[in-house]
């Protein structure tokens, strides 16, 4: 069964819901190109009951954005293609794991929204709707997060024993490529599920960091964050307040594709045609200087829970504050512009 | 908007998760009833996706026994009749006030379930699902509850006030009526809700605490506790622990209509045929005595919440205390036999 490392719950100051503009200056991006697809490229009946389903949601509000969007734009494709869009209702799923806080997403739905919502519980490494239900799928800063941390990484025995660290970022091949094919397990497995789920004719859109292939083994800007998150951990180590040997068993479950492994994975599978597919980088885009502090917010509102569950809420509070402490020499390396920060976008239609 | 007031959520002493054995016996009594419905009334087509849904389902486990059931039901109707079921999936969808523990709900799913889950939030006294959705539609203990409190109750200008009291039990007709007409509007907004969401040819089981007609304006068993709940806060107005105003602007939201009442509003409706409707005592097949100790547990499960939203958590705390501190004086009361405890179930079809 897959693992389940929620967001922050509640509204509070580390919470997801008050941590989590990073993600959305992704969606904004991507606003435009799910506009386009959806006008262009959605082909599956407009009448009777539209479901459109987001695949890891979190606790919003983000993901009320994202829905209420794509929502605007099949309500205008239908004006646009003089289509009668008069007995058509929407039904909007937020899915994610089950230990994800619900009763705070549900307790934030809009008021005035003009769709019927349900909670979908469960990992998305599986099926979760029933059979050519869903018309519109959608999934935001959510694919990084792997089933799990794969075996060998922690395995000392194994080649790709990542010691002292706690993610691939700058790790030997060996630690990369396990990475690379539990990603490539993992995505098989949604993309085969969703393929069931999807009506003919529906799309599918995803969002997530990637990478340049050609920068598969360089730092990008979240490795070197988790870097620094590993390295104050071994600061900790070094005191005496840890052992070495938790750090050498906990590996962050995320990884980083390019696009060319999406690719490869999607066209495996062939239930689906590659409509659209994109590296962007969406810092190129934001004005002004990196707030390194916000950017180390977000991080903790994402996964604190993953770190306490492992190393207890002491060290993970230990840990947060001393990379906290180390600003400077992070904005630094960040600023010094040898690091990739790239958005994967891909639009997906069911064959 | 309608109020909500959610059972008790988490797991703990007064969690309705671990107090709702007095429901359970209800639903269990309904089961042979509702397998035969499915057996020989239900008549939609058994082909892809058949939808269940409990409206006010709380947190579990009744719940899912519940729709166990249902499904095993539905699946040996496709064995006895041939039917192809190799394609049909379920799904089963859990609605209950946005306030609901759904958090708690979620976790507690079973593992091994045949079915996709989804959790529906709001007051089922609107519009939840899409047109033509459902196939099977089940509600059990929830339908007693108002939309909310009729507004002349707590008037002290109207002759429906109820003063001193917090229940329509043993209060003069003008209260009564005020009550029954509070249902005949929420049951009329249900009905009608239900009737879109249905499809032709399913059904809906409604489960609930009724009386028979010529009972109407007798005490029965959960009115008798009502009263001695409002007598237990009386008893703290004059101790000066709260004022008697407090008192007379509360009253329990809750109704126990007669059968007649409920066929009134269904033949009002229009949209359904009455398949069956039947007053049931579920003690009398209860071997032993009340466990009134479990019986007040189980009234503090699903009713603490409305009482520590008016009067506060300490005042709710003494009075449900002084309550069971009444024990003798209410088995007394109680076992008398002159009360009623009757569960009214329904089957309706959809035209």
């Amino acid at each position: 069964m897959a693992e389940s490392f929620p967001m922050n719950g509640g509204d509070g100051t580390y919470s997801y819901t008050n941590n989590s503009q990073f993600q959305k200056q992704g969606s904004d991006l991507a606003k435009g190109m799910i506009k386009e697809a959806i006008t262009e490229k959605l082909d599956t009946e407009i009448s009777g009951t539209f479901q459109i389903v987001d695949f890891g949601c979190s606790v919003g509000p983000n993901t009320f954005f994202a829905t209420e969007n794509m929502i605007e734009a099949v309500k205008n494709k239908c004006i646009l293609q003089g289509l009668d869009s008069k007995n058509m209702e929407f039904q909007v799923s937020f899915n994610d794991h089950t230990e994800n806080d619900f009763n705070t997403l549900f307790a934030s739905l809009p008021l005035d929204r003009q769709y019927h919502a349900a909670g979908v519980p469960g990992s998305f490494y599986r099926r979760l709707f029933p059979r050519a239900s869903i018309n519109l799928a959608y999934s935001s800063y959510a694919l990084q997060w792997l089933s799990k941390m794969p075996d060998e990484v922690s395995d000392r025995k194994s080649a790709a024993w990542n010691e002292g660290k706690i993610h691939y970022s700058g790790s030997p091949t060996e630690v990369v490529d396990a990475y690379a094919d539990q990603f490539e397990k993992d995505m098989g497995v949604f993309i085969s599920a969703r393929a069931e789920e999807i009506l003919s004719g529906g799309l599918m859109v995803l969002i997530m960091p990637g990478i340049p292939e050609s920068a598969a083994h360089l730092p990008y800007s979240a490795g070197v964050l988790f870097n620094f998150l590993g390295s104050s951990l071994m600061d900790l180590a070094i005191e005496g307040i840890i052992d070495k040997a938790e750090i050498d068993t906990f590996n962050l479950p995320i990884y980083f594709p390019s696009d060319e492994e999406m690719r490869k994975v999607i066209e495996k599978n062939g239930c689906f045609s590659i409509e659209r597919i994109e590296l962007v980088n969406p810092m190129s885009q934001v004005n002004g200087v990196v707030n390194l502090d916000s950017l180390i917010m977000h991080l903790r509102a994402g996964m604190e829970g993953i770190f306490t569950k492992h190393f207890g809420y002491d060290v993970t509070e230990k840990m947060f504050n001393k990379t906290l402490s180390k600003s400077e020499e992070i904005l630094k390396l960040l600023e010094s512009g040898h690091f990739n920060s790239t958005q994967l976008s891909v639009v997906l239609k069911r064959k």
